[in-house]
């Protein structure tokens, strides 16, 4: 922990710029003390926002436009040339940072990784990557990837999915021997399209990684793999279905005990801590935020709505993808086993 | 109500067969005054489960085979032609039935239904089409399809599931002018793989259809559409992401509530009645089943580990579809348009 690292971080992307993301950035600089956090954007709003509180290890670099949610995401990329979200880019790509923050535009920030960061040489997609909970006895966060980035995908990019989940597992959740699995529409290994089925062929054979077959996405929360690897449509479509399940439950159960009977909202009452806790558990204000992974620098995105708790801890999250190495040993082993990488695209 | 249907039961598919499906038979048949039962299987058996109950309006025909639920389907339906499915679904191709309930083999009955009982002409591949509840104040059922039948896709094929859930919704949600959405990444119609695009254009251009755009899996609960159009690739894994995090999201709770402390647990008596409502909305056993929508006649499936509550209700939505006469109406406007057809599968 003595290197200090310095992270770009997008102040003007998400709905609660750039307020809640420049408190944010003062909160992680008070709690990951190695942390150099340089602030692009509005550099007069940002300074009235940081008020009497300490510049300590915060810099703010002033720039013009801002990528909007709406924005088509190449084209804003290609014409914002002073966005704060396409110069802080343009920071990490320079040497300046070692990694990039925003909440912005996903798409914009996809194509600023891709186009300015650059991918690792020989992945041939960076994916987007997330981790979730189980909600099992353990509550074993695992790794879940693509989950939007490529709506159309490869047999040779799943592989790859792989090889990077396998890396994050062991690298930021200490798994050894991390269990990998394939979404899919069954767990025979015929299941799926030609594309499921050709990456799973390939997994299989991939001797370095612990695939143990495909995983429906009923069985996602419940703690049998520490990787899933899924094409970026069918992943999206998981994962927002888990996240508006869980959201419409909990709306509709606090719903259900505020509306009933006075039997039931004593009980309510009562049970509230319980419930607050196990809410607590799929809270994406306390899990990081989704890395884009493949590229040469760590390139990590936060919900739009992430208010400042949740920026600090995704910025602690990138802390921890640097200290780990986790890039650089991607970057080797991809080098290394090039050839590996070849076979696999030539097979699909 | 006069016309008496007749439904042929496959009494040995499922989890809890023959037992659960034949107490279901006979739980139908008291409900449903004018329908008869034809069950096929183990002839033996079948009339020890009924044992002193009436056999009015059921039928039992001996099969001596039976689908696995791990056989191969097409290979099963090929090979067991005295299976007690194959033998149903013959009867209601002959003639002698008017419909096929199963909670069998799910590919196995697919397979039944498109080689035996076949497709409406025009209909280039029938689905898997389910009902839903939304978790909103409506508590609105909704229209899923396709749920897994068809992993791999084309344009058309998503039209022509828009155009058989707008006959469902109409006929059997009683809905006027039912709103359709595509399943897609993103709500902007460029959204998607270029399946998806394409898609999406031919359901804008079909005047006929209210198709109101792109629906994110996050909001599929929360009773913004009628009908939800989906690859049975990603539209099963929607389905699947959302049963999977109801039920780990009620077993959590049970556990929270009843393992926390005293308070906690006195919390949990009160609210139990309350809680017990709340988990009846997302209860399958309420639901009815899969309809492999596409077909001459209906074909419904119902879960694998469905009780005799959940076969009876299956039964009585078959009924409810055999009256509403969907089939003959999908059937009679595919005939009557099917250059329209014809049109959307060259734009492909």
């Amino acid at each position: 922990m003595d290197k200090t690292y310095t992270i770009a971080i997008d102040a003007m992307g998400g709905d609660n710029a750039p307020e809640e993301i420049v408190k944010g950035a003062l909160l992680a600089r008070d709690n990951y003390k190695s942390l150099q956090l340089n602030l692009y954007g509005d550099k007069g709003r940002i300074l009235e926002i940081i008020g009497q509180s300490s510049q300590e290890r915060i810099t703010v670099i002033n720039t013009t436009e801002t990528i909007e949610m709406g924005d088509e995401p190449v084209r804003a990329v290609r014409k914002k040339k002073d966005s704060s979200m396409v110069v802080a880019a343009n920071a990490v790509k320079d040497g300046q940072a070692d990694a990039l923050f925003s909440a912005g535009n996903t798409g914009a920030l996809l194509a600023s990784g891709i186009f300015i960061v650059g991918r690792i040489n020989g992945i041939e997609r960076p994916g987007l990557l997330t981790v979730l909970p189980s909600v099992d006895d353990a509550k074993r966060p695992w790794v879940f990837m693509d989950v939007g980035a490529n709506a159309e995908v490869k047999p040779s990019y799943l592989y790859q999915f792989a090889v990077i989940g396998d890396f994050y597992a062991t690298h930021i959740l200490k798994r050894s021997k991390p269990e990998i699995r394939l979404l899919n529409n069954g767990a025979e290994e015929d299941k799926g399209d030609k594309i499921h089925i050709a990456a799973h062929q390939l997994l299989k054979k991939a001797k370095q990684l612990n695939f143990t077959g495909n995983i429906e996405s009923r069985e996602l929360l419940n703690g049998h793999a520490d990787v899933v690897v899924a094409d970026g449509f069918s992943g999206n479509a998981a994962l927002k279905a888990i996240e508006g399940t869980a959201l419409t439950m909990f709306t509709g159960l606090k719903k259900v005990l505020s509306t009933g009977n006075w039997q039931t909202k004593i009980g309510a009452l009562l049970v509230k801590p319980a419930l607050k806790e196990f809410a607590g558990v799929l809270d994406y204000n306390n899990a990081g935020g989704a890395v884009i992974a493949g590229l040469k620098a760590p390139v990590v995105k936060t919900h739009g709505s992430a208010k400042a708790r949740a920026v600090s801890n995704t910025i602690g999250q990138i802390q921890e993808i640097l200290i780990s190495g986790l890039v650089p040993d991607i970057t080797k082993y991809v080098h290394e086993h090039v050839d590996q990488f070849k076979v696999s695209v030539e097979e699909k």
